[in-house]
Formats: structure tokens, sequence, C-alpha cells
């Protein structure tokens, strides 16, 4: 049925990646360039009495000192402008910034960071967001330390609590985790390039978003700032507000000095400034029939911000939206909070707030099983969304296919799972023990009614048929450009070596938002898709002229294009060239808007996401009972992805969601202790390898989604938010000891809790 | 009536310029890159026997010695593929290259050029049109020398002689003339950049046309070849195919040896290589009434091609189209030709071949007053096109305002012609004698019947109401981006201090052909239009719906948009900013073709263009008797340009275009022999300086043309066509010589004749 896409094409950007071509930031080289780097506070509390920069000034090669004075606009921020380029008067978390330099080398850089005297006073700080809700403000600017609250509502609760035959209630907690990207941050600003103020070239996962923070930064108009994104190794999210903020930095010293400034961050301070994942400590009360029908649930979900809002405001909102799971729930309150802490900061994280809730709701459904004695399988079957389900938020669910059923049962079986799971509720002796756990969810895809959720994509075809594409979102690793590239040559039936896409710039690239929320294959595809029907309709239009044939109906297939009946009319490169010589118009924007959702914040209702996608993952885990040691067996991941574009890089996402999953469910945490970070590199914050990988066995479920390009829908991050529930689950039957909080490292699993706290100082 | 159009707005590049951050090729830097350079032939006309490069290969700090058998394609050329990247066996003029290397500095690479060994076989060459005409083909793969052959026909020329009163015949002459831009051609070539195979910058007139050879050379898509064009030190045609062969070299040396290679002409290596405007040989018959009536008109013209076709066919028709000049002319009978000899080659510049046919008739038409008894402006304004007329290919003019009598009206009166040639006309004695003499044109506007004629244009709103833009058209310094910046902020409505306009550059700009035939105002202007139309249109669409009002009639002014009554209903920043987030699409593809216009090649007629301009400068000059010195004193250059999109940037191009015309008039020659070049610098080469600047009185001449962008057309080559015709005219006057030979220098004033030739050989 397909030509190119639905098959496993080639990556676009292979070639350039496996030759060692492909710059990413840290390989950008300007002539002239200075290095740049930023003096951290390297405590969670304080004031500045004073900052001397008077030695660093005088040392030979330093061509720029910078402090919080010399900023144009000092305050920024994606959502609320609580964030400092450079820490004014207090210091907030240990990764503020209180001054910097550009130097020659990056030597004499660090010689000048030493000898700049910065005079603080050590103040109190708060680091619970419990603590932080009753407490006065850290910023003194803002009435509370609230950062945001979320509600939904459904029913009435009290109603279904009373109706229940049995009410359990829970506590889930969850831990800082850092995005581990390959590559640390790295930006490059050049000066006055080409008609630009500045431009910043680097591993920037949202082009537009770091945009919007330097002009806000340097009081300029967006499109006098031009950010082009380099090849990216690995962003997760968390290339956003952290690289924004050093593309300020550098764009400062690059115009103060008049030349390029690079600056990169080691692994420490890329651990040490970078904002994680959030922490969630969540309160779960759920109310069910003695036949397992869930008829109430209560939720309360406390997020910590740390010391900035970042995108605290909508990972809470994902989460609001979610807490209940993929169940019918006839009455829901629910609650989300985030609060100012002086942790380091939090902000988006592949899952994007669906990881905790999915954690705690699907341990939830385990133990609610457990109390019921059904097996954890029926009571998802009794309660998962259908076709015509309502959703806690009150969304009918009538625009796609709700196809939970299926995506558990192709789960199931391909992992054994029913056999497994009354294999392993057997007793059992020795140290390994086994256990079998699922996780479910329902995933909104895109940024749903957080914001508008509109993408652009300019495409031309080029006089010898060749096409150029590029889009306003960005690859981040995860296989954009493919995608996209097999989207426009499927549509316009040509062989997609023939197209090139170009790195994501703001000065070229429609304005699209950014590349997150699992946006990128259904909102940017679509703008994709639009780009290329609108060239091939011009491109109709004009041999229909040329033929006397209907516009409408001809094929574009094989390089060639065909009367509806078959017959070849001419190449897709002739009927090109031809078009060019004739003045037809052959650059096309494309764009595409998602279909109208809303949300009441008021009433915590609404129609949040205009389609969702639905996945099940299943782990099979072998626990050593004597060490505490969790190894994943085997992990059966099925997802309904609408349509896979390209089902290689699919598996490809589903394999390092899975593996993302383990890393978050038994292993990743950032060691804080009031304030400070005790892991900042890798020899101590511990993430998977690929000797810990289980067998995965990817399900790709299609169920065309009417909305999607070709039926597709997103991937990125529905693969990552359930791993660490299923392992929970399956960990919980192996040692038949439920634990409630993350990770479910050896201590918590041979002891119950973590090892004491303490190593964070310096 | 206008906010931004029509108003000497700043340059946008003006700061960039002055304050010295604005990068030319030669400022360009990329770590690692080589230098390239290539051994030239210095011999117009060999056979090559052999190619040693091994003693190049083995000198340290070379990376890459190639020949033509490294070269994918290795035949390249813009109309006829004729040119050689590199020679494989034969010869054609000095400038060709053997060989080439890239090398860690200029020294190494001077150094293996040195040490390549070529063995040549000298054959005897060919270095006159005419004997061409007669002789051998000089490409062995071509049927004879004529590289075309354009004709014109209207009536009947023979019974148009019958009824004449007056017939005289003349010859005139021209020489090859040097663009002399300031900056000699440079291009890096940068491999593997970001999906494109290789990227060139550069100082490219036509990013596009350059494009096209580099992919051809290469045998790759169009789309995996980028082409950026740096800011550029005068082009005035110049910068196209030469570079366009230098961008090929550079781009296999790149690809060879993986690193960014240079590659920069020394001025002397930049005269010798580069093509040079087309010396005509032109015999013209004219026939009248008595009392002055034009009856007909029978020319030949040849133009020397040099050795390779370049855009001899394109140049040659413009004048088969312009010969007759700006007059009705009942029967016309015109023959234009190109040929190849061992010449340099010729192709466009500034005029493109016009300057050759206006100086011939405009001397013509004041040897025919002389004839009749009448005065040069009584011939004139007896035979002018007026509107309606019809042209000698017989082309009615009803389009537009044919306004050459009041474009006359005004030169005359500005400078006093009427008084000052009554004056003149008098008997004169001693050593100074003065002269006045006056030129007229009309000039078909852009690329006419010789190609399609269309650009493009992406216009994009920013979520805070600046706007980026870029064109398929480039900046050659002509002011491109200003008057871009100016009709979009017109038409928007806004200040164009918040417009950012791009570099051109192949993967993002729509292909708009090259900036040529001074199309840039009219054709790429209407195409800024047309994208600024589109977004406002989208805007007011929005913004209908948000108030309730009609969509058409909105008026944006002032950085504010209104209703038809002059109700303001929101400033434009904030329609941005909330059109974007109601996702709106702001980025607009503008598109416009030029009208229908057609040429019969057989039959020599047609409507060649679709609209005219329309031109007058008269020359005062004062001739020293004793020494040949010719002195400008006063020159008054009327054009009529539709509208001025920018009074003052047009008047900077006339203030050029005069002092060109100047140049060719009287001085700059370049002096082959043959095949050799004498004058290969500025100290032999002469060029005007300010001390030769006349007083220039610039008079714009606004008749609004209904296609014209708010009816502004061209002005960049009518500046130039006329101002040695003028000249000359005003030396006839001054010395009572008729000088029928440019240019009209010492010798030629004094002696009638230039002085021997012979001193090119090296």
């Amino acid at each position: 049925m397909f030509s190119t896409v639905n098959k496993p094409a080639e990556r676009v950007d292979a070639y350039e990646k496996v030759t060692g071509r492909a710059k990413y930031g840290a390989d950008l080289q300007f002539a002239g360039m200075l290095y740049g780097k930023v003096l951290r506070a390297k405590q969670p509390s304080a004031r500045i009495k004073s900052i001397n920069v008077e030695k660093a000034r005088a040392i030979p090669g330093v061509w720029a000192v910078m402090t919080a004075q010399d900023v144009p606009c000092n305050e920024i921020g994606v959502i609320i402008q609580d964030q400092q380029v450079l820490a004014k008067e207090r210091i907030y978390y240990i990764g503020d910034g209180v001054a910097m330099v550009a130097a020659e080398s990056l030597d004499v850089a660090a010689k000048a960071l030493e000898s700049i005297e910065v005079e603080y006073e050590e103040m109190g700080g708060i680091f619970d967001p419990l603590v932080s809700k009753e407490s006065d403000p850290i910023h003194p600017e803002r009435a509370s330390n609230e950062v945001v609250h979320h509600k939904l509502r459904k029913g009435n609760v009290d109603e279904g609590f009373a109706g229940s035959d049995v009410i359990i209630e829970r506590e889930y907690e969850t831990q800082f985790v850092e995005h581990s990207y390959i590559e640390p941050e790295v930006v490059v600003a050049v000066p006055h390039e080409n008609g630009s103020l500045v431009t910043i070239y680097g591993s920037v996962q949202n082009v537009f978003a770091t945009r919007d923070a330097v002009a806000r930064c340097l009081k300029a108009d967006l499109s006098k700032i031009r950010v082009v994104q380099n090849h990216i190794g690995g962003s997760f999210g968390g290339k956003d507000e952290v690289v924004s903020a050093m593309a300020c930095r550098a764009a400062l010293l690059a115009l103060k000095t008049d030349r390029p400034v690079k600056m990169a961050n080691t692994r420490e301070e890329s651990i040490v400034e970078s904002y994680k994942r959030h922490p969630y400590k969540m309160k779960y009360k759920v109310g069910a029939t003695k036949d397992g029908k869930l008829m109430a649930m209560e939720i309360e979900a406390v997020a910590d911000g740390g010391a900035y809002a970042c995108q605290t405001p909508f990972v809470t909102w994902r989460s609001v939206v979610q807490a209940t799971g993929p169940y019918e729930v006839p009455n829901v309150k629910t609650d989300t909070y985030g609060y100012y802490t002086n942790n380091v900061y939090t902000g988006a994280m592949r899952g994007y707030g669906s990881p905790q809730v999915i954690f705690a709701n699907e341990s939830l459904m385990d133990e609610l099983a457990q109390e019921l004695g059904i097996t954890p399988l029926e009571i998802r079957l009794k309660n998962i969304l259908k076709n015509g389900s309502v959703t806690a938020s009150g969304q009918k669910l009538d625009r796609h296919e709700v196809s939970l059923a299926e995506v558990m049962k192709k789960a199931t079986e391909a992992i054994g799972y029913e056999e497994k799971y009354k294999e392993y509720s057997k007793p059992q002796r020795g140290d390994k023990r086994r256990g079998i756990g699922m996780a479910i969810s329902f995933r909104g895809c895109s940024l749903g009614a957080e914001a508008v959720d509109g993408a652009g994509t300019v495409l031309s075809i080029q006089k010898d048929g060749s096409v150029y594409l590029y889009s306003g979102l960005a690859e981040n690793g995860q296989g954009l450009k493919t995608a996209f590239c097999q989207i426009a040559a499927e549509e316009l039936g040509i062989d997609m070596k023939h197209i090139t896409f170009l790195e994501a710039n703001t000065l070229i690239s429609p304005d699209s938002g950014s590349t997150v929320a699992s946006r990128s294959t259904l909102v940017g595809g679509n703008s994709v898709l639009n780009a290329a029907m609108r060239a091939r309709k011009a491109l109709s239009e004009f041999l229909a002229g040329q033929y006397n044939v209907p516009a409408e109906g001809l094929i574009f297939k094989d390089s060639n294009i065909f009367t509806p009946d078959g017959k070849k009319l001419i190449s897709f490169a002739e009927a090109a060239n031809k078009a060019f010589w004739a003045g037809v118009q052959l650059s096309h924007v494309g764009w595409y808007v998602a279909p109208s959702i809303h949300w009441d914040e008021e009433e915590g209702r609404g129609n949040p996401y205009f389609t969702y996608v639905y996945g099940c993952q299943i782990a099979e885990v072998e626990v050593d009972m004597g060490t505490g040691e969790v190894t994943v067996l085997n992990m059966a991941a099925a997802h309904d992805v609408g349509r896979a574009i390209n089902p290689e890089m699919l598996k490809g996402q589903i394999y390092g969601g899975v593996m993302m999953g383990l890393g978050y469910g038994i292993m990743e945490e950032v060691e804080t202790d009031e304030g400070y970070i005790a892991n900042t590199n890798f020899d101590e914050y511990i993430i998977p390898t690929s000797k810990d990988m289980p067998n995965i066995i990817p399900i790709i479920v299609e169920n065309p989604d009417p909305d999607g390009p070709f039926g597709a829908k997103s991937i990125g991050e529905p693969t990552l938010e359930l791993g660490a529930a299923a392992i929970a689950n399956a960990i919980a039957q192996a040692t038949g000891r439920r634990i409630r909080s993350l990770p479910l490292n050896l201590e918590r699993v041979l002891l119950g809790h973590p090892l004491k706290k303490g190593r964070g100082r310096k």
C-alpha cells in the first residue's frame, strides 16, 4: 500500500553520523573564538554581599568578565520569569551562575573564575515541597511558594467512596532523575552574523524557546536572533531552559567581546546546573466494588519544582489529566501541586509528569487487585477505557480507536503473561525469585490544551525534482528528519534519497513551538504532509493544463506521475523541470493546527488532548533476595502508534524508552542533601548499560488515527512511562514486598529504605 | 501617501558594513581550512601533451592535486556546456585551468603549482570574430564558430530605404571591458555540512546558477548542494559563471580532502580568468525622409564571444531587441551574431548587450541629424516611442506610460541643453573646447522572453511582530535587501527596523533564477509584495474573526491595524502574538511570474519584455585639443523608474551607473593581443576615480507602472548604458570629429586611433 512510509528506511543522518562528519556543538570552531565559563554559587541558598571581578579582568587573555549588572534583562523563564541569567542578589540553588568570563582558552577562563571574589551570606534553605508549602516565599516577589495547582473533578468522590466495597489509601514517592544525554550542553554565540544581532549554534532542543529567551535577555526582536541546531547528542527534554540560559550568557559575552564565544558544560557542571525530572510525593485513595469496578479515586500529587518554575506548571497539568490512568472512573478528585524549594530545579523530561503518576497508579491497581483477590489483569480489563468511554476529565473518546484491550492482549500473549503470572504466584524458594508485572497507560498526544499546537514546514521542489524540506520542529536524535522525509517522499511518490532535510534554524523555519510532548510525528508530520500536498497540487494543476487531464486524482508513485487509470504522464523530475521553467510556484509552506481542544482550569474539566495513544508494558524480573539485585529478564512493550512511519526507528524508540524506564525503576536517582548533589558524574549516578538490557519484545500496534499523517501518532514518551511501574509490580510479586518509592535499587529491595544521605556537601 | 517606500530609508546592511562586521568571502575562516589554487594555461590556444603532478603531490602540506581526469563531469556552462572545470586536452584561452591543488597555506599551494609540469603543443588561435566566422571550429565538437545568431524583422527595409531621402551607413566598434568589482572572486567550499554534500560560501552573484554548475559537476542532486551568498564587493554581472567554475573546483578539492577549501583570486588571476563585456563590431545603415522621419534601419552586430558561449546567446538577444533604440522605425532588419574566438570569454556585464548598440545607434542619430541639418534633439523628438507606439519587434506599448518625451524634457531642462547646444555649436577656439551630447534609450525590464521570469520570497511574521524575509534573489550591493524590506514594511504597515533580511541561500530560498537584468525590484519586489499580502491576509482574516469586522479593507499603518473608518483595532505586534497563539499560519511564500511574453526566434518578432524603462543622459564635456583629454563637466541623468522605492539608493545607482558609463566611454579597455591581456591590474587598466566625477544631476521620473510593486521598475542597468554615447556625441560637437570606436581615450581623441598593441604576451 505504501511506498516509503511504514517501511524501515535508513536514517537520513546515518552517513554523517557513522563517518564522524556530523558536527555536534563541541565540534564547532570559529575564527577568533573565545571560551566562556560561568562561576557557580555551589551553595543552595545565600545572599550575595559583594562580587569583585577586578583581578579576573586583569588576567591576560581575559576578554570579558560580566555579572548580573551587565545583563539588559536578567529575568528569564519559559513560563514564569523567575530565573536569572546571572544571580543578582540571591542564590536559589547550587547551579546559579554568579559571574562569567570569556577568555582565549579554557585554562585562562578557569584562572579568571578562580580569581573572582564573591562574598556570600549563607541563608537557610527549603528542600522539601511539603515544608515549602507552609513556608515564607523563597522568591521574595512571589506571594507564596506554590508554583501551580491543577485540579480535575468528575462526579462526586464522597458518593463514590460511599458506594465502594473496598477502599485503599497509599502513598508513593519518586526521585530526581538526570536526563543523562551523552553530550553535555554546549552553545556557540556568534555576534553580528549576516544581519542577525547574534546567532546561537549548539545542542539546542528547542530553537524557538531558546530564541525567546535570548531575545528577551538582549531586549531584541525575535527576528534578529538566529538559533541554529546542530546535531544533538540526546536531549530527552533536557536541552531546553538550561541551554537557553547558557545561550543568553554566550550571547552577552559574544556581543561584549565582538567575538564568537563557545560555552560547553563539563559533565559535573551539567549535572549541577541542569534541571531534573520532578520528584513527586503522591497520596492515592481508591474505592471499588467487590467485583472490582472502580468507583472513586482521590489523588494529591506534590511536585518538587526546585528553585525555578521552569515547566512545572505544564508538567503537573499532564499529571492531573493522566493521574487516574486509562480507566473509567465515575468519580474523581485529583489535585497536583508544584512548590518552589532550594533544590536543583525540575522541568521537562521524557514522560513529562506521567512516569510519576503511572508508577503510583499502576502500583495501586495491583494493590487493589490483591485486596480484591483478583489478578492484575482482571482489575485492568474490568475498568479500561474503550471506544466511547468518558475519561476522568469528561472527554468522550470517539475520534479514534481506543485499543487498550488489543494492546494488552498482544503484550500478554507475547510474553506469556497469564501462565507466568500463575507460575510466579506459587510459593518460591531460594535466593532468586521471579515475578511478572504489568502497567498500562493512555497518553494524550502532543501539547494538548497546554498551548497552541501548530507547526509549519517549508517544502521546495527543485528543478531537477530533488526536494528540500525544513521544519519548525527539531531533530533530537529520535529520527524526526527521517520520518519527515518519509512522509514527504510518500506524498510526492519519490525516493527519499532525493530529499534534503535541513537543520532547525529560527531564521528560516516557521515557529512551530517546541519539539516536546511526542508531537513531532503527529503535528509536525501533518505539516510536512500539508506542504507536500500543496506542492503536489501545484504540480498536478500544471500537468492538468499540459496534458489536458483532470488535476485531481493524478497518481504520484515510483518517481513518476500517472493518470488515475495508470497511464504514465511524465517522470517527477521532468515534471518539476517543466513546471519550474513555466514559472510554477514550487516552494510551499505547510501548516497544521491541532483540532480544537480546551481545558477549564477552574472546573478541572475538558478535552485536554485531541487524541491518545495506548501502551502496555510487562516486565518479568528475577530478584536476588540476598543482595536485593533486580534483573529484568523480559520486557514486552506493546504500543498503539496509529501507524508506524518507520517501524525500525519506532522499535529503536521502544528499546530506548524501555531502558530509560528500567533505569528510572531500579537505578537512577540524583541524590540531593539539603540542595547539594552527591552524584555529579556517571561514576556515581548509575544508568543502565547494555549489560542491563532485558530481552525486549517490541510490539507495534497499528490503528490508523484519522488525525495523524497516514494515521501516525506519537511514540517518543509512551515507551518510557510504563517500565518502572511494571517492574515494581513484578518485584512485588517476586518478593511479596510492595515498595512505593523509586528507584527500587538494592537498598530499597533489600532493606525497604535507602541508605542515609549526606554525601552532597562539598 | 506612503510610509516606507518612496522614502530614503537607511540601507539595512549599513551598520554591518560601516563597522567592518560584514563578512566578505575573504573574511571566512573554517577550522582545518585549506587553500586552493589553480594552475592556468597562460596561453590562448594549445594542446596539452602531458601533465605531471607527482612532484606537487609529494610536497608536505599539499592535501590534493587534481586534474581534469578527477572531475566527475568536467563540462559546464550556463547555456552551452562548452566550458571545462579543468582543461582536459585543449586550451581555449589564457585563463583555462589545467590543474589545481589544495594545501595548508598559500605558499605551499604556490610551490605546488610551480612544481607541476605541463607539456603544451602551441596551436594557432583565432582572435577576431569576423575571422572566426570564416574559420574551422575552435571547439571540435561544434559545427561552426557561430555561438548564436538572432534576428529581428519589421516591414521591408528595401522599400524603407527606397522611400528615404537620406541614407547613411556607419561602422562602430566597442572594446573588452572588465567588471572591476572591488573584491576579486572568492569561494569557500565546506564538505558534508548539515546534510548537504557540499556548501559553497562566497562572493556569488547568482546562488542558483552556481548551484546548477556544482551539482552538474559533482553529478549530485540540486538539493544536496548549498550555495550561500556572503556580502559581496560588487559584481555587475561578473560573479556568475567564473565564480561557478571556481565553486566547482573548490567543491572537488573539499570533497577530495574532506576539509573546507578556500579559493580566492588575486586581481591578476581575476582579470586573466574572468569574462568581460563583449566587444562588438557593428554596421548600421539608416534611411530617413528629409524632414527627419526614420524610414528604415539595417543593422549587423558581431560580438566576440571569446573562448566559451557563456551568456553570449542572451546578451546578443537583448542587443537585437534594442539595436534600433527607442524609436519608431517602420522597417527594420537587425542581425546579431556571437562567435567563438581564443580571446578571454565574454558574458554578462551591467548593460548586457545594450551599451554597445546604444553607443552605435545614438552616435548614428547624431550623425543623421547632422546630415539632415537638424539638431540631435529634433531628430529624436520626431521619432521617439510614445504611448501606443509599435516597437521594432512589433510590440504595441499600451501597458504603461511611455514617458520618453517627459524624461528628455526633464533632462534637457536640468542641464540647459538647448542653450548650451546652441552655444557650443558656434565656432570654438583654443585648446579647451566644449560640447554637449545626449543619448536616450528604452530598456526591456527583467529577463524578458530569454527565460522564465519567476521569483519567490518567504516572509514570516514572528510572535513579537518582527518579521524575517528571504528571497531567491541576491543582494549584489545594489540595495536589494533594503528595497525588499521597504516593500514588506509598507505592505504590513510596520517599521522596517523590525524586518530581518537573510542572505541568499539555495537551501532556503525559492529558486528565482538570477539576480540579473535589473529584475530585482520589479520581479523580486513583486514576490515580496505578494508574500506580505498573503501574510497580511492571514492576519486580517484572524482579526476579522476576533473583532467581528470585515477582513477586507483593514488598514495596516504605523505599526497598528485600523478598521476602514480609522478605528484602531490592535497593534501589529499584539495582532501577531494573538494570531500565533491561535495557530494562524504566519509564514508565507510569495511568488510572482512576469506577465506573458513571447519571442518568435524564427520570425524575429514578438513581445520580448512586458514593460520598459526610459532614460536620457546628457553629457557636457570639455576636450583638451592638445592632449586629447576629455573632462566630463556635467551629466544629467533622467530615468523613469515607475516609482522609486528608495530615492536615495536610486540616486546611488545613477551616480554609479554614470561613472561606469563614463569609464566605458573614455577610459576602460582590456587590451588584448592575440589572446594575451596586457593590463592585468589597476595600474594599467584605468577606471574612473572620484577625481573624474562630473557634476551629476540625477533626475527621477515617476510614472507608476501597473505591473510594478507600488509601481516600481528597474534602474540597475539603464543608468550605465547611455553615458558612452552621450559623451561621444558631446566630444563630436566639441571637436568636430566623430569617433566610432570605444573608448574615446587620449589617443583616439587626439590621433583618431589607438596606439599599437602588443604588450600582452608574457
